[in-house]
């Protein structure tokens, strides 16, 4: 029995998953039962990507487990590291994601998801990141230091040295916040490659290419450059009235399903005000106008701040290059990717949907020699 | 407004496309108002490809124009190269096709798909594989031939000299039938990436991680691995009775969508019958075996011969290793793939279903320390 076209697949329930619940009438994010906000300032990503993988919180010794097993798996393999020296140095830094975890993920046979896996995959993003970032300044890469966590671990090996306790603290936050998120399209992905049976590597590089697009995780930097071009808070007003009568979208704004204040954004706008107050007096601002701009075009739509437009201000605070807010939100949902790997491999049905043909009725072809 | 679960989205229409029908009530599949049987036989690769993009087969001179395009987008970027070098030689050639198709497609900024972009991507799949195959033999690399067509050029790359006419055309026939096939998981992948508004490369990326999964296009190797164990025509039965008892699934049988013959299998088996003998001869035989038990099964359940059993055959036949199916498999698709990638973009709205939470109700979280 077929249905009717379903455009985007909305309100289309794809899957079960008890991994996180996006309540969008309540504006709550939900990861395995505990509520965003009560995780998102007092756990580490490793807690969160254990509560992921294993369905619950770790106790200190499984979390120093994890730990170990994250800091021995943070390492390149051959083909990985040279591949990514031979990129061009002015590759996306998502494109660089995309291929050298693909190489890192090279199997000789065919190897179902495992939480391993899942934890090999997830250390290695930030190296991957850091080394490429290096690379293009013309620096030597720096190797991962095993005393250090996820979030700190990343910073110093783009750096070079440990970053203040603070920033670490926010992309901590950040991590935790962007790791997972319901049905998304980059989750989604990840899904129905690993419905094929297909390996991890291969559901995580799909999900890496749903994710570097602009309607979905490739839209951090365009708020960026959105700003740039307003300047300065008195500017707002005039330049989105002027923008929005020549039918330019506001960046940052929009989601399919909050109906109410997107929760991870309203975490973030606090951190931005606090770390970046120079952004925040600029991004309040021209939030504030977009919403009332909004607003007055469609009154009947809620407010849609989304969790990308305060995201911005938080990744530039920690010091992040404007390319590296994709990828740095991959290293944040590949967490969330792998958990729902397993979740799908754990209960599988091949997700194949159907398409509704709007082609010309059979008719024979013309031979090539009459096609003039 | 939100519908329950739908497991594997069957039935559920996911997109609108001109490009393919899957009629399985009829035992048709159609490709742009033209039957499958009619295009099989007659119609170059090249020839369904332009098909697929600009939606009319071509003339003459766009045919040659085409044919120019893909020569001169055989070659192998130098990042490509290198990062094909730097595999382990025993590496699955599906992770060496999803590996070098990303690095072969990284780019400055995002590029929106395009019919070029399309051509040269379709044109570097033969190339990839050929040079990888002759690496792990110890052999140079041979450079493709511009007065060869696109199947002729896979297997002089591969072999170092032409093949015999009647097995190019054998993989010419094979690459037009498993070119498109409406709304399978790859090509579903493909779009879904598609629909974040992401490049070209990471959509093939994607899809060829979908297909390598068993349960899509990963299978031929088992069919191939089955009739090597069941040995001769005479154990067919023996063997297969004695397999059902244990439970082992017969591969090569069974699709979603077809209620009458797979029309690829069946030309595809006539075309085994030609080509292979030998295999002919045992596969035929567990066919009918094979179908003759499903049968005392599930009366109800129609004949399943599916698209991957009598591939197998053709694909031996000419002379590809048995781990070389699945990828040259991709080199079909890749013409499908492009072509909904194109469409998505041409009529885009984001693929975003829902899912049902399952997990936990929100509870506080214990602290680290209070966890034991």
């Amino acid at each position: 029995m077929t249905s009717e076209y379903v455009p985007g697949l909305e309100g289309v329930v794809a899957a079960q998953t008890a991994i996180s619940l996006v309540d969008g009438a309540n504006g709550r994010l939900v990861y395995r039962g505990y509520v965003i906000a009560d995780l998102a300032e007092d756990m580490s990503f490793e807690e969160v990507a254990h509560l992921f993988w294993h369905g619950r919180l770790p106790t200190r010794s499984e979390l120093d487990a994890l730990s170990l097993e994250l800091a021995g798996s943070r390492q390149l393999t051959p083909a990985a590291a040279t591949t990514l020296a031979a990129l061009p140095a002015d590759t996306d830094p998502m494109d660089v994601l995309r291929s050298v975890v693909s190489v890192q993920g090279v199997e000789h046979r065919l190897e179902k998801p495992t939480i391993p896996l899942a934890i090999h995959a997830t250390a290695s993003f930030p190296t991957i990141l850091a080394t490429y970032h290096r690379r293009r300044r013309g620096q030597a890469p720096v190797p991962p230091r095993a005393d250090l966590g996820h979030a700190a671990n990343y910073l110093y090996m783009l750096n070079a040295k440990e970053s203040a306790p603070e920033l670490v603290h926010a992309l901590n936050t950040y991590l935790v916040l962007l790791a997972d998120h319901g049905m998304n399209a980059s989750t989604f992905t990840a899904r129905v490659i690993a419905s094929t049976e297909s390996d991890l590597a291969s559901c995580l590089v799909g999900a890496i290419g749903a994710l570097k697009g602009p309607a979905h995780g490739g839209a951090p930097s365009a708020v960026m450059d959105q700003l740039e071009q307003i300047g300065t808070a008195d500017n707002a007003e005039h330049w989105m009235r002027d923008a929005r009568a020549r039918k330019v979208r506001f960046m940052g704004f929009g989601h399919r399903v909050y109906r109410t204040y997107d929760p991870r954004a309203k975490i973030l706008k606090a951190m931005c005000e606090r770390l970046n107050p120079k952004f925040y007096e600029l991004a309040s601002r021209v939030e504030e106008t977009a919403l009332s701009i909004l607003h007055e075009e469609h009154p009947e739509r809620p407010q849609a701040t989304n969790v990308e437009f305060y995201s911005a201000g938080v990744l530039q605070a920690i010091g992040l290059p404007t390319d590296f807010f994709p990828p740095t939100f991959a290293v944040a949902r590949v967490a969330g990717w792998s958990a729902h790997v397993l979740e799908q491999s754990a209960n599988n049905r091949l997700i194949r949907p159907q398409s509704e043909y709007t082609g010309p009725e059979p008719r024979k072809p013309v031979p090539l020699a009459e096609r003039g």
